[in-house]
């Protein structure tokens, strides 16, 4: 009789861990499609600004794309590639509804996000730099800020930064979900 | 005797997840003071940088230092925050190799490494792209490459990069150390 309480507590614990662990791992779902959408949109967003200016010289005609800036280019590049890794993820995750028990693929998750999260805020950081640049310009070095000219592609690649950021603020919760479902197995 | 053959084992086994946790504290006690030395040294090396050329007009004496741009700024900063948190974080890092168990510790070193991963790669990268444009320069932006005028500032501050991104590369680890220790608990 003692043991079968001893037991049912046991199993009663053990249930209310898992029911823990699957709203973490729900959490974790959601914070993952909200990454999704950030990075696909941010991605998206730079790689089809482009501007061209009403007025041409003999030789030139002013346009602006967003890939005559390198770190742009590579902005798009890491956005997609964790944004493609976003949505493969997202079978596991569903896997960690389902199992909340899982350890080796909770360890992995917590590695590729770590991984990626310096991926996209390398290229959040490289991106909003040239940004800041390209608002203000720089005296010392004579460096022009060229928004002053190309207005709307300045408003674009700065609001396409904000997806980004949020993708980065949501892959630090990511891994902190990890880490707390993984202690509570 | 049964009883005492499997309470036996299961010392034996726990003792050995012991002996792994303690090696991965370790190891996790040696990749700090290594992204200390990194993050120290790169922010002392881009703190000290500047050069003055040896020619001076009526008007303008020709001298660059870090903080003429605010992106070395803010990777000095970045670099410093982290050094510091490293240094504070060693305590901690010795007592989790004493006492192997320990959970909520772990969890917040999880949260606290993986935020400061993210500023660290921000700093890096924002100094990065700064240091790849007075390189190369931009023909489409009209900015020109300082570093034909600024040759040893450009070396120095390209150095200062590799500290902080051995930083980066030792802060993932250390996250997967973590992540590892936690679930063999």
């Amino acid at each position: 009789m003692k043991a079968d309480a001893i037991e049912l507590g046991e199993w009663k614990s053990s249930a209310k861990r898992g029911g823990l662990n699957r709203g973490v791992s729900i959490l974790d779902f959601i914070l993952r499609i909200v990454a999704f959408l950030g990075t696909v949109g941010s991605a998206i967003g730079m790689a089809t600004t482009n501007e061209t200016l009403p007025f041409v010289t003999q030789f030139v005609r002013f346009r602006a794309e967003y890939n005559d800036l390198p770190m742009f280019t590579f902005f798009v590049i890491a956005n997609s590639i964790v944004s493609a890794y976003l949505l493969l993820s997202l079978p596991l995750s569903i896997f960690h509804i389902l199992r909340s028990s899982a350890e080796r693929s909770r360890i992995l998750f917590i590695f590729l996000d770590t991984a990626m999260l310096g991926l996209l805020t390398a290229g959040a950081s490289a991106a909003a730099s040239i940004v800041y640049l390209a608002h203000k310009g720089n005296a010392k070095a004579n460096w022009f800020a060229i928004c002053r000219q190309f207005n709307s592609f300045c408003e674009r690649t700065s609001g396409s930064l904000i997806g980004s950021f949020l993708g980065v603020v949501a892959f630090i919760l990511l891994i902190l979900l990890s880490a707390v479902a993984l202690s509570r197995r």
